[in-house]
Formats: structure tokens, C-alpha cells, sequence
């Protein structure tokens, strides 16, 4: 059985290297899907459970200042538990057959399985690019914001895998196999990347 | 016409990896032949150059204190001169035809070209593996020496690229591809990097 995990750089093309390849592994795909089981299984709102796995940012609890003794709990035990309720997910799908995970430190969490890791990077200006070209109408953020934005995401991915391990966040060391799609088509790797994951199920 | 640099951590198999896949491709090796060049070029002693190169460690200069004034400046020229000569020398390569250049930077000393630059590293125990089964008879250091001797070589490799650019050795962002060979035998991993170079130097 193969599981493939893609980590990757914000900009870097990681998510559609990950769509592509299961495409042309006929494998399946997840990485919304892992929210989705999320606020399914603990019954929360979408928003909320995103707002914590990709944005980073705490939920709309109030907080309350004045009469009322402040303590976070409430917030980081919301945090901790939709994390928690991530790792079991991603386990369960880990048992389900083939497939490609995308993001959410899915190696570290499936670290006692022989998954394959890879890591998809870029250059800045080909993240830049990338973020020009594929920006949803009414998006138009400067340069400098994208730069910006890449950094701050990357910064929360890292963050979320301190969490979890003393395994840095993109160091090569934590990867099989790390790919550098500056000035690529994603499409043009697939071919190769398909036949190292098929050379590799068959070694281990 | 197709360039590939082979960087890698001492004992992940880079050389063996560089080796196999010129003679999967047809390709021209280099690695030891660029000592060999810059000791013809210079007329040097092949134990001179190899000890700037390999050991990191200054040639036998005599050091005088007492009634001469001691300048290093000797030392530091015939170290700088050897440097330059390699770069000239791994230039010239390039221009010959498709080949693999193992080690000494080339992928910075060649980064106005169209190299396609790997990167070869492994996990320490697999390394420390690896170098105790290709020792040479009668060499037999203990498993806490050899952890020293990659630690050192690395270093003094790390060290040598840090005379040339700010990018820093081993880091994927100076690389297109970086392979952990971690488990693997070199020889079934050579297939599907033929293929990935095949594939790239088409797209380039």
C-alpha cells in the first residue's frame, strides 16, 4: 500500500503536484477533505475549524476583560483538540488505502508507516508568480504583500509542525525526495515523480 | 547539452550516485580528474592540491617564529591560487559536453549555466553504515570516530562553498532535486533520476 505525503512551500505548486500525482497514480486525494472529517466528526462549523488549520488564528471567543478573570483555556483547548481530532484523521485515511496527503505535517503524523515523503519548494519569485497567476478574481494583492502573505503562511505551517516534532519544518532531512519547481511546469514533473513513487512501493 | 552537479553529505553515496548515473546516461564523470587536471595545469604535487581540496589543511610551509617574521601569506595564495585554478578548470569541463561533476560547488561555480543540480544526503546512521562497509582494508574507525570524520568533511565542504556565495551548502534552495538515500541501494535509484534528468534537460 502506498501513502504519499507532499509538504510544501505556500506559492510552490505543492497542492497541484499532489492533485496531479494521484491523478496519475490513481490514487486518492486529501487535503480539504481532512477539514471536512473534521468538522463532520466533532461537529463544529467550517470556519472555525479553518479558521485554526489554515489561518492560524484563534476563534471568536471573547475575550473579556474587566469584572470577568480572563484565562485563554477555552481557546487553547479548542485548538488542541481540533489538532488532535487532525491526527486521527489523517490516521484513519492512512488505513483506508493508496493515497496522497497533502500539508498538515501528514509524515510526522504518519511517521511509524512507510509513507513516502516528498517536499515541493520554489524560488520567491516563482512562489510570486505563482500567486499572480492563480489568484482568484477581485484578488490583487502587491508584491510586497505576497511576499508577505508567503512568509506568514510558511511561518504557521512551520509553527504547527514544531508542535508535533524537533523535525524542522522543510528541512530535507524529514523528506525522501524534495523537488524544486522553480521555472516548471508542474504538469512537465508529474511523469518522473509518478515513476519514483511507483519504484519506491515497490522497494519497501 | 546536459551539466548535472552532484553535491552530497560524506557517506550518503553521492559519489557512487554520480558514478552509476554517467554510466546510465552516457555522460563524461568528474571527480577525481579535476585534481588530476589542476596538479597538470599548475605543476603542482598531486599531495599538495589533494591536501587543499580534501583535507581542508594547509600545506607543508614551514612555520618560522623566532628571528623571522612570520607572514602567512604564502599559505593563503597557494590555497587561493588552487581554488581559482579548480573553478577555471571545472569552466573548461563544462564546455566539453554532457558530463556529471561530483562535489567542489560546481553548481555554484556553474550557476550561470543550465546544470541541473542535485543534492544526495542521508539520516547519520545510514551514512556511518555505509562508511563502515566501503572501508578500506585495514581501516576500522569506531562509530563515534567516523561521526566525527562526516561532521569534519562536511564542515570543511560547507566551508569551501561559504568562500564562494551566501547560498549555503546543503541547503535545498541552491538545488533542483535533493535525494535522501537513506535505506536504499544507490543502484535502484539510479532509473527514475536518469529519467528526471532526461526529462529536464528536454524542458530546459
Amino acid at each position: 500500500m502506498g501513502i504519499i505525503t507532499v509538504g510544501r512551500e505556500f506559492g510552490s505548486g505543492g497542492r497541484e503536484l499532489g492533485k496531479r500525482l494521484a491523478d496519475a497514480l490513481n490514487y486518492a486525494y486529501y487535503d480539504q477533505e481532512i477539514i471536512d472529517e473534521i468538522v463532520k466528526n466533532m461537529q463544529l462549523s467550517h470556519k472555525y475549524v479553518e479558521n485554526i488549520l489554515h489561518e492560524g488564528v484563534m476563534p471568536s471567543f471573547s475575550y473579556r476583560f474587566g469584572n470577568t478573570f480572563y484565562t485563554p483555556y477555552p481557546v487553547v483547548q479548542g485548538t488542541v483538540d481540533v489538532l488532535v481530532e487532525q491526527q486521527k484523521v489523517i490516521k484513519e485515511i492512512a488505513q483506508k488505502g493508496n493515497c496522497i496527503i497533502v500539508g498538515k505535517s501528514a509524515n510526522v503524523i504518519l511517521k511509524d508507516l512507510k509513507t513516502l515523503d516528498l517536499f515541493v519548494y520554489a524560488d520567491l519569485s516563482s512562489k510570486i508568480k505563482r500567486c499572480q497567476e492563480r489568484a482568484p478574481e477581485g484578488e490583487n494583492f502587491s508584491e510586497k504583500e505576497l511576499k508577505k502573505r508567503i512568509k506568514q503562511i510558511d511561518a504557521r505551517r512551520s509553527r504547527f509542525q514544531e508542535a508535533l516534532t524537533d523535525l524542522k519544518w522543510g528541512a530535507k532531512e524529514g523528506y525522501h525526495l524534495c523537488i524544486n519547481t522553480s521555472g516548471f511546469e508542474i504538469k512537465a514533473l508529474i511523469p518522473f515523480i509518478a515513476e519514483y513513487a511507483t519504484r519506491w512501493f515497490d522497494l519497501k
